[in-house]
């Protein structure tokens, strides 16, 4: 399995760096998978920046949006373990993203209704990844 | 403004501790919140001594469960700042929570569709605590 997040801005927060990167290393163990901190700025910089780096992606892209649609973590799981594809998250910066990065995304995706900061995102993506692979492969986990 | 969050375990994960930590106290600021760990057990014991915990409570018991009402941040802001009285969060363990505990509650609030650990409930809860009172007091905060 192959996994890009592409996000805007580092994750500045240690506690949150921390527990992000004890996931990333837990998918490690089954796929691969690439981080891409993208520079921040305005709006309008930070989606060109994100146009511009999905531009060579050919596999299938899901955007993070509150206007998104919510799945049930059985339901991302599917999503993931039947894309026989490179799967790539697009995670903005607090500004958002814009409608063209909307359209370039196969799939927009709610993590929740409520409203979190996008290093908060960050964290609960790369959770729901190992925990989507984790229901797929049946291996042992919280909550599952 | 009153806040007390019941929860079974201790939070035992030392970067989600110390970012739920982080809210707590943020959250001092502008009321008094009390934490309550239970003793963790079988789905049984837990719930019993939710109950015996929730007995001597007459404020508004709002109960974290996966089948619960979503809520915009915006929309668990105006409970909050609405309910002019003691609010009591209960978060349950691994095993849930019994009909009984919902029961007992006033409102029944999913975090998300996606399932997380109990322990990043903890900390999703207390950082949507903040963002209402954030929110309700026209505080400057990440995404609101």
């Amino acid at each position: 399995m192959l996994f890009k997040i592409i996000a805007v801005g580092k994750l500045k927060d240690k506690a949150l760096a921390a527990k992000t990167a004890e996931f990333e290393k837990r998918i490690q163990a089954f796929g691969k998978l690439e981080v891409v901190e993208l520079k921040d700025g305005t709006k309008e910089k930070e989606c060109a920046r994100i146009l511009e780096a999905l531009e060579k992606e050919r596999g299938l892209i899901i955007v993070l949006s509150e206007e998104g649609a919510e799945l049930t973590s059985q339901a991302f799981s599917g999503v993931i373990s039947s894309a026989n594809r490179k799967l790539i998250f697009v995670i903005g910066g607090p500004y958002g993203l814009s409608d063209e990065v909307k359209k370039r995304a196969e799939k927009v995706l709610s993590l929740s209704k409520m409203t979190f900061t996008h290093e908060m995102c960050r964290f609960f993506l790369t959770e729901q990844i190992y925990r989507a692979i984790a229901i797929a492969k049946g291996i042992k986990y919280h909550n599952d």
